[in-house]
């Protein structure tokens, strides 16, 4: 499928506010067949998504976020919330069968957070790009109280929220101006 | 500029070997002018690059990398080290004006270090598609010895190493068979 640079990077813009239009299965089922390819170290792919549409799950939401993000998540048809599993090295011998990469994390728990938080953040990234791709706005958030998160959405697994991410089709009026970004020479170096 | 979601995700591979060709400064250049509009919590945009392929360098990288990951580090022709600034924060002044948004990390270690390690992966991330989107393969990497290789680049600044991931032109006679992934109803729910 065709796409711009535009669409994904330059002309994107992090929206505040969605028009009232909702997004089906089939493009939540697409946005996961694209971003499931992205690599991650062993394959490992600890991201795990929890797509909030109804009214219910929006409702249990809504007492999880932080008061800035309530208006955000009330008018975006979905949103997504991106966890990571801490028994994702369960999964290796399936996703890297021709080595024993679970006994690189089994029982070694600091190297399974770090693992699982840089590689399911990986995948948020390849999911906000993947959904511009399909011509979803994103408004991705850290604004919630974690613990009420993982027992509202992830009780019973050994899941833990990473970030969350609002998905639609932006409002332009609710756009705020575009923040600068850090020079090429700020954040970068040649060696 | 037109790209296709073939090359960014569903036909684009890991590499494991690189062919002879350069990576000019104009392309990381460009490359940087892409993956920096990505977003991040409060525009704070915490990685940090260092675009590795002088021979020096090289061979200073080389003592830093398991030794899995010496060939492909050795034929690459670029391999960045994305680095986190844990005193991001004080660029928030510069990047997120409207607000005092400083005043939510300053002093607050846990919280900067949650905040850099999600949000630079979550660069390392665009920084990995807006490369394809340029023509370059990608090969992420996690194996290094992290204490090794932040003395070695990143000496006398608060910048910590995240992960490095070698660019260039792969050679597919280096690839290996695709992995799995996970389905749909393994890695997602609609709620």
């Amino acid at each position: 499928m065709q796409v711009s640079t535009e669409q994904l990077f330059t002309a994107a813009r992090t929206q505040n506010g969605y028009v009232d239009e909702g997004v089906g299965d089939g493009t939540l089922r697409r946005l996961y067949e694209l971003l499931k390819w992205g690599p991650t170290a062993a394959n490992s792919t600890p991201a795990r998504f929890v797509f909030v549409r109804s009214p219910e799950a929006k409702a249990r939401l809504l007492q999880c976020v932080s008061p800035g993000n309530v208006s955000k998540v009330t008018q975006a048809p979905v949103t997504v919330i991106v966890g990571m599993d801490l028994e994702f090295h369960e999964k290796l011998p399936k996703l890297f069968p021709h080595t024993d990469a679970r006994a690189w994390y089994a029982g070694k728990d600091a190297a399974i957070r770090e693992a699982a938080f840089r590689n399911s953040s990986l995948q948020g990234g390849y999911m906000i790009i993947a959904a511009r791709a399909l011509g979803l706005d994103c408004g991705p958030m850290s604004g919630f109280d974690a613990a009420k998160m993982d027992a509202a959405f992830w009780a019973g697994t050994a899941v833990k929220t990473n970030f969350i991410c609002a998905l639609g089709r932006g409002d332009p009026s609710k756009l705020m101006p575009r923040h600068p970004r850090l020079d090429f020479d700020e954040a970068c170096r040649l060696a």
